[in-house]
C-alpha cells in the first residue's frame, strides 16, 4: 500500500515544472520529478499517467469550469455571447497570481512539440463540448461548431498574449479585447 | 531497386480507401492494401511512411494552395478578405467529382480516433502556415493568428457540411455561407 502523501500532487507538479523549465521535459525523468519533491517514484504515477500529464492536471476542472459557463450563460443571447460568458468564467481559473506559474509553464510547452500536441487534443477536446453544451442550449449545427472553434480560437490567443512578457491586463480584459478584435475582423469581411 | 510503377500511389490510396471503408482502418494492413493493388508492400512504403498516411497523401499539395490564396489575394482588404480569399482558391482542390470520395474518407477519419488526431494536426499546421503567411501581408498579431484560425474553422465546418450526405453546394458555395454565419454571429455579439 502507498501511504498518503498530504499536498503530494502539488508537490510533484512544483517541482515538474521547475526541472522542465531548467533542465529541459525530454531530459527529465518522472524519477527526477519525484525524487525533487521528496517522493517515490511510486507516488508519482499514482497522481499522474505520465511525465506529461503532470502539466496538464487541473485541466479537465478547467474544461468544466468552462461548459459551466455555457450552461450558466442567460438565455436569449446569440451563441457568442453565451460564449463571451463562458469566457469569463473561464477566465476566473487564471487570476494574476497565476501568470508567472502559466507563463513558465506555457514556455515548456512552446518547446517541446509533443506537449504542443497534447496541449491542441485537450483544446479540441474543449471545442467539442462547447459545441455540444450549445446544441443542448438549443443552438443549431454549424452555428453550434463555429461559436466553439471561436471560443476556444479567442481563448487560446488570449491565453498567449496573457502569458507574454510585460502583459498585465487580466484574462478576462484580454479575452475581451480578442474578442473585439474578431469582431472587427469579422465585420470587415466585405 | 524498386520497379518504377506507374499510377501506383493512386492504385494504393483507392485500395485502402476502399478497405478501410469496408473492413475497417485497425483491421487492414499496409500489406492487404498493398496485395489489393496489385503491389508489394515494399512499394506502399516507398510511397507512403504509413497506413495512415495514404489518407493524407495531397494535404501538402492542398495546404500549399491555400497559403498561395493568402499571397494571391488582393492588396487592400482585410485579414478576413484575404482569408476569404484564400478558401475559394482552396475550394477548387474539391470540385463536386471528389465529393464521394471526400465523403467516404471522412467517414473512416471519423471511425478512427488516431485518424481525427492527425487531421487535427494538419490542420493546426495549416493555421499556422496561414498566420505565417498573412503577417508577411502586414497583419499584425494577434489579428494574424485569429484570422488563420478562423480560416480553418470555417474551412473544417465547410468541408464536413460539403460531405453531409444530401449536400449539393459546392465547397466554396459552403464556405461563403458558412463565413457568413460566422460574420452574423460575430455581428450578434452583444
Amino acid at each position: 500500500m502507498v501511504r498518503w502523501e498530504p499536498g503530494a500532487a502539488e508537490r510533484l507538479q512544483a517541482a515538474a515544472l521547475e526541472l522542465y523549465a531548467r533542465q529541459g521535459f525530454e531530459q527529465t525523468t518522472a524519477t527526477d520529478v519525484a525524487r525533487a519533491a521528496g517522493l517515490t517514484e511510486r507516488t508519482f504515477f499514482r497522481y499522474f499517467a505520465d511525465k506529461r500529464e503532470v502539466l496538464f492536471a487541473g485541466q479537465e476542472e478547467f474544461q468544466q469550469g468552462f461548459l459551466d459557463g455555457v450552461a450558466a450563460a442567460p438565455e436569449g443571447g446569440s451563441a457568442l455571447d453565451t460564449v463571451a460568458f463562458a469566457l469569463d468564467a473561464a477566465a476566473s481559473f487564471f487570476p494574476d497570481e497565476r501568470r508567472a506559474h502559466a507563463r513558465l509553464r506555457q514556455s515548456v510547452i512552446s518547446a517541446n512539440p509533443g506537449l504542443q500536441e497534447r496541449e491542441l487534443l485537450k483544446l479540441a477536446a474543449l471545442a467539442e463540448g462547447i459545441a455540444a453544451a450549445l446544441r443542448a442550449r438549443g443552438v443549431a449545427e454549424p452555428r453550434a461548431t463555429l461559436a466553439a472553434q471561436t471560443a476556444v480560437t479567442v481563448f487560446g490567443v488570449a491565453f498567449r498574449r496573457w502569458t507574454e512578457e510585460g502583459e498585465e491586463r487580466s484574462l478576462a480584459a484580454v479575452e475581451a479585447d480578442t474578442l473585439a478584435d474578431l469582431r472587427a475582423l469579422a465585420g470587415a469581411l466585405g
